[in-house]
């Protein structure tokens, strides 16, 4: 991850034209909304093609085959997530208030982003060889980012965060509540985005019962 | 799920040899195990067939087709795991002790049942029709359990829990920490279940900073 710009939407012909990227922004977002759908094993290129209204040539300028396809769609949804949050660390505040930042940018970037979230969280291990790495090395990034922030609020020194088994523990309940959203979030039915965010950072804080109890 | 015993395998001929139970229940596993690793779409009978060394006519004596077989597999988990549950609650203790039981039996359960949660997290969209309302009846079930017993600690009665927009909020917030554990935890690394168990707990009940600090 050290050569440059990982975290750009690879853009091909050098991104001369300005058409190109809009363009294959809405190719991934269609592309993740049939995969979460389908699975990756049952969507086609020709589904992808059907529902883009692209030709298939037109859509092989972008990538190479279906699995290149699913590796664009992942390292454009951690990519942009670790932007945000590696932005907002820089932003400064208290480790708490950091990590209320970390929580609700989380929860805001993936209730508008379900499908993505759902394809990078079933499809994982259908990505092999030097994608998955490269993904595992995006997924193991964003993952320290929380970490130090939990591993500040907890008085762990930030060289030893990486190989603390509390921290990772607590790293990843953090993410195993923000990440199952995904499974029962109801737009119509639950709460807001940002109240929900503010009830999980409550949780977080100060446990079920809450800090106003 | 009123008709009397939703959660007992279904025993083919009435149960009336010994060896059934035991048969199905290894078949389930089998079938689970690969499921978990090729995805449903991806897993024929005859893969099952092949693994488990039954012919194709043993397992139709157990089955009807492969969506059936799926439905067996979530049946069992739910039921299983409901029975584990609905038993501890009657076993008395505070409100907080019987939280902590819940939290720690599931996670126990689903360490030494990880294929199976992968299926029953990944492959509930691919039940149609009954099937999927009666696992759907089972997981709402299973989510009453812990729900009324989080009402109890915020002191919302328990007629009210059903609806109560925070009680499903904190419950889900808890499902997602325990469930998440299936995409990260390694044996061979992590704490023991039973350390995990309390480490949950303890953020469960007292937030990130843990009850020490």
């Amino acid at each position: 991850m050290a050569e440059g710009t990982p975290f750009e939407i690879p853009v091909p012909n050098g991104g001369k034209t300005s058409r190109t990227a809009p363009k294959l922004d809405r190719l991934l977002s269609a592309s993740a909304a049939l995969m979460s759908a389908r699975g990756f094993s049952q969507t086609s290129i020709r589904d992808v093609a059907a529902e883009t209204g692209l030709s298939l040539g037109g859509m092989y300028y972008y990538f190479k085959n279906k699995e290149d396809l699913l590796f664009l769609i992942q390292e454009k949804t951690f990519g942009s997530l670790l932007e945000i949050q590696e932005k907002t660390i820089t932003e400064g505040g208290s480790a708490e208030e950091r990590l209320q930042r970390l929580v609700k940018n989380h929860l805001a970037y993936f209730i508008s982003h379900f499908n993505e979230l759902k394809v990078c969280t079933f499809e994982l291990d259908s990505l092999k060889g030097e994608r998955y790495e490269k993904i595992a090395q995006l997924r193991r990034r964003y993952f320290l980012c929380m970490a130090r922030v939990v591993g500040e609020m907890l008085g762990v020194p930030v060289d030893q965060v990486e190989e603390h088994g509390k921290i990772r523990q607590r790293t990843l309940f953090i993410f195993g509540m923000l990440n199952w959203v995904f499974m029962w979030y109801v737009p119509e039915k639950d709460d807001s985005v940002e109240n929900l965010g503010s009830e999980m950072v409550d949780m977080v804080m100060n446990g079920l019962k809450g800090g106003n109890e």
